[in-house]
This record gives C-alpha cells, structure tokens and sequence, in this order.
C-alpha cells in the first residue's frame, strides 16, 4: 500500500467526518507516519475509535483552539475538544516558534484528546531544528508502584535530538509499561507464560500466568522507575496545565459519556545555544560513531540508536509502501464506505485478492 | 551522629583545602543531605575522592565560575573545575533566577566535576517554589543498549514538584542502570545468583551470576528505555554544553591525568503559569491523596510517592543522628586528622566505642 494512496483515503475520511481539509490532512499525515515507521498501534488501524467520537460529538471537528500566553516563554492552548493531533500540532509549532525568539519554549496543553504516536511531534520539532520533550497524560492503564489497579497512563516518555554529521537524529518514543497489553494477550492465546515483573493479577499478586496477567495490570517499566516518570508526565501534562489528571483522563475506548480532557505539555529548545550548528553535527556524529562502534553484547548484529530502526522501517515502506494486514485494511475500507469516500481500485482489490503468502 | 556536627566538621576539611567557607558549607550541606536521605552512596563517606583531587589539583577550589547568556532563557556556566556541588549549586540558582523572570530558565553547564546527589539541587529548586530538571553526564559505567562495554553513565534522571495540601514534593532521582553495582558486589560475596536482565559477563554474555556480572557490566535499567534516557543526558548535559561526551568524562576514581570536564543541564520550570497557587496546591494533593488512596499491590502497607521515603528518613533523622557506620566515622575522622580539623570529642568517642549493637 502507498503511503500516498494511505494518505489521501484517511484524509478523505477525516474531512468526510467535518474536520477542515487542512486539519484532516494532519491527522493522515500523523496516522500514516505511523505505519510508515512501523507503529502499527497508533496508525491507520486506530481510524474507528476517532470517527466514532466525532459521530458522538465527544470530540469536535472544528475546534476553535486558543492560546494564552504566560511571563516570556511559556503558553497554554485550549484544546476545545478536537483531534489530539490538530491540537498536539499547533501547541509544538507554538513551542516552536517561543524557542525560536527565546531559546526554549514551553507549551501546556489542556481539554485535548488522545494525540496518538508522540514521535508525530517530535518529527515536527526536528524538521525545525530543535530538541524537544513531547509528553501527555492519558486514561488510567497502570498501577502506580505498590497498586494493583490502573491508575497512570501508559503513555510515552518522548525526546528528541537533531542528528549529526553522518548520524540520524535520536527519537526516543517509549511507552512506560514494562510491555504492550497485546504482547500479554498473545501470550495468553499461545498458551505461554510472561516473564516476572510484567503483570500483576487481578488481586494485586506478582504471575507469570498470562491469563493472570491480562485479566490483571501490566507493571510499569523498571517498576518503580517507570512509574516516576508515567507520574511526572501526569504533572507536567495534566496538573500543571488544567486538564483532567489522576485517574480523571476518560478512557477513549469504553467512555461514552464526556470528552476525554487530555493534557499535554511540549518543550521546544534550540541546541546550538552555545555552540555553533556545524560543531554541534560534529559532536553528534561523534556520539553516534562512538556508541555504534562499541563491541557488541553476545547476539547483537548492530547498535542501533532510539529512533534508528523506525527510521529504517519507514525509509523501506515509503518506497515499498506499507504493508498493511488484512483487518487494517478491511477497516480503513469500511470506515471509508461508511462516508462514501472513494476507495481507489488497486487498494479495494489487494482487499479483496488473498494475502500473497497463500499463493495465487 | 547529629546532622550539625557532622556538616561543621565536613566544611571545616574542605575549607581546609582551601574551599572557601560558603562553598566548604554548601559541599558539607549537600554531602550530608544526602547521608540524611539515607543515600549513604553520596554522603560523608565520599569525601575522600573530592578531596584527594583537591590535592592533586585536579578540582579547583577556588573556581572563577563565568556565566555567558544566549537568547532570553538559556545560560552557560563555565566551571572553571571546580567542585561539582558549587558549580551545580551556582547553575540550578542561575536556572531559578531566569525562571522567575521568564516562566523557564535553562542552564547548562560544562568543565565541572561530580555533582555528587542530584536531589540536592531539586530540593533548591523545591525551596524556590519551582519545578526542576537536573541531568548531569558521567564517565562511562554502563553499555548503550546492544553494547557490551561502558559507554554511558548512570547518572540519574532527575526531577521535583512541588507538593500540594497535605502532600510532600514529589522527587524522583533515580540511576538510570537496572542496579547499583554494589548490589551485584554483595550477591557475589554471599554467594548468591542475581536476576536476569542486571548484568552481562565480560564477554558481552547475559549471566545470573554475580562473580561473572561484577566482572562484566551492569545494564541499563528497562534494557533499551533506561539506555535511551542516559544517552538523552549525555546529549543535553554533555554534548550541548560542550563538555566531555560520549565515553570521555574522566572517571574521578581511575583517571587523575586530568580534570574530568563533567556536564550538567539544569531545567527550572515556574508550576503557576496558569492556574493559580492555590489550585494546584489542590491539583498536587489530589493526586497524591488519589494515588496512595488506591488497593494495594500484595506485600504493600503503604504506596509511597517518589522522594517520600527519603523524606521520612531525613525527618528523622534530623531529629535522631544519622547513623554512620564504623567505616564512614573512621572516613571522616581521618579525612580531618589529615589536615588538623578539630574532631569533637563525641565524635572521637562514638569511633573507638564498640558497635550498640554488639552490648557493650
């Protein structure tokens, strides 16, 4: 599947659903991103649950997003609602336009939705030339160390450096749950056990009994480090900036009832502040060399730096295209149908063909 | 062994290395804050490291600490190699003072030294009512994920919040390697194996042994997360302050060929900006009183915030002693026999007095 062709039917869909061409063509850009990089949990497959709230309006197409402005550096945008997306964009390009003028930029976020794959900002920063922290709060998924019920978002600790001479820019996007709920299910579907520290059971009992474990909570990563930090991304991106926060975050999935009031906070700043942009490259290219040159741990073919093996994925899928499984691509056609939104022929029929790998 | 006594005769040695006074106290203060804390790792008992490079003139105790500014909110400190607390110390104020006037302030440093417990310098930001990042970079002790020798440091992510109605700061300070290596040290003198996932042998293999784990390294915490979050550090204490980087801070403890060109980022972050001091009082006991409210993991009496801990200790231990072990006293008294500090008799007397412990 072209990443283009991917692009205009998700585009296609948004707007179909009232969000501005402009607007929708970001959300089309951050979900195939995605899949472009190999994020299959935040890409394309995602499109139901955000038209579904948009047919609810539990979030508003056309948010009317505002902005104040506090002491030098520092803004807050009102999310009114809409697509995280939308308003994750404009608050990094705020962020980005405070650092700048200034060197640093901070931009806190309140009443927006879920923003889907935080890389999306990152990306955005380093194109402008920036460092940058992108993070959010989100509806409970964890337990804070020592509970045993979902408590803290599982969301990502995101962070962002340009690259160097010879070396791609670091992207660090990782979730900090010890692992993915699905990595738990497929366990449990395989009939296999989980490694200790992965899950509690539903009485709060260290398993290693997939079943347990998924009818449990996933820990978070390096226990209680993972939830320091799933705990200050709660403060800095939900408390700081007005939105909901602990445990107040409506789980997008099963919470019908009100908009979600997600927080988020970005903080855009400007590396060659002391030193010159070309013995910047210089050192980061150093430090890519250096740590990828290094002897290998037993099995290792290649060190790869954060943001290393995505960039690779999404390098190869832009020229093969993406390689979308089946239900993904049943989805985006009968979220496409649903709206009347022309399904080019070649994807209705690689739909409709039986997967390669079968034969033919 | 009361806090006072032990700071008067901490700051008299390094003022006796020709530390002036204010700086010799605010050492004396950070290294037993931290012995207060119950970080024995980074109390008194260090002391002989920092001032063994004194007298090798490999830290300066004199330093001319020069500040150049760029852009509204950022700052460079030059250390001049002075000791790690003074030049750390003189940053996080500068970072408060740009804050206070700016919403943020950013300060980093270059050609400073061991910063010794990075919560010293949150609790200053704390005492100022802000927020705060402190990253420090540090020779190499730990792989890159993938690697098999130390590359990066373990330097702790570090950051504060303040508290809210009837909930302490939240302080997260916290190495970013899966252990310390004195606990794979005790496993191997007890005999004991040591879980998968803290270590590899020399040659770059996964081991649960502890003998072959201490011969090899300690690896980083969450495998690639705590990997990711160190070579964040590296970046913006290390390569953007143009201090040493990438495997060439000098170990302080191996290495007294030359100074060890140590880098800092310091980050101060104004929590009013928007909701008013009062709300998020409320906002920050909320979610303390929400997340200790919860059902309790097994095995758990109390869920306890980050820093909380260390905060109960400290409290007290203000009021108690801080109880050295023999080895530490024996540190202190020699270190202050070495350069004629007078040791108070009580001082003297708890050393050559056996252990309570053992009757007496």
């Amino acid at each position: 599947m072209p990443a283009e062709l991917l692009h205009r039917v998700t585009s296609d869909i948004f707007a179909a659903h009232h969000v501005p061409r402009h607007d929708a063509d970001r959300v089309a850009h951050c979900l195939v991103e995605a899949d472009l990089r190999g994020v299959a949990s935040h890409g394309v497959g995602r499109i139901p649950i955000y038209t579904e709230r948009l047919r609810r309006k539990l979030v508003n197409p056309a948010p009317a997003l505002t902005t104040e402005r506090a002491m030098t550096v520092a803004a807050r945008v009102d999310g009114d609602n809409g697509l995280g997306f939308v308003v994750g964009t404009r608050a990094m390009d705020l962020a980005i336009e405070i650092a700048t003028a200034h060197g640093v930029g901070l931009v806190l976020v309140h009443r927006s939705t879920h923003y889907g794959m935080a890389a999306s900002y990152l990306l955005q920063a380093l194109e402008a030339g920036f460092c940058a922290f992108a993070f959010t709060n989100a509806s409970p998924a964890m337990p804070i160390w020592g509970g045993r019920e979902a408590f803290l978002g599982t969301s990502p600790f995101a962070f962002a450096a340009p690259g160097g001479d010879g070396s791609p820019p670091v992207v660090v996007d990782m979730a900090m749950s010890v692992v993915a709920r699905g990595k738990i299910r497929r366990a449990m579907q395989r009939g296999e056990k989980i490694p200790e520290g992965w899950a509690l059971d539903a009485e709060g009992r260290a398993t290693t009994d997939a079943k347990a474990g998924y009818e449990g909570v996933v820990l978070p990563a390096a226990g209680v480090k993972g939830s320091a930090l799933s705990l200050m991304m709660e403060i800095l991106a939900g408390v700081l900036s007005g939105a909901a926060f602990g445990g107040e975050v409506r789980n997008q999935y099963i919470d019908f009832e009100q908009p979600q009031n997600v927080g988020h906070c970005f903080l855009a700043l400007k590396p060659d502040l002391f030193l010159p942009r070309a013995e910047l490259a210089q050192r980061m290219g150093d430090l890519a060399r250096r740590a990828k040159s290094g002897p290998k741990a037993q099995g290792v073919d290649e060190i790869l730096l954060p943001g290393e093996p995505e960039a690779r994925i999404a390098a190869r899928r832009r020229l093969d295209g993406i390689p979308l499984d089946a239900s993904e691509l049943a989805t985006v056609i009968a979220e496409a149908d649903a709206v009347k939104v022309e399904v080019p022929a070649s994807l209705r029929a690689s739909a409709d063909s039986p997967p390669r790998a079968m034969g033919a």
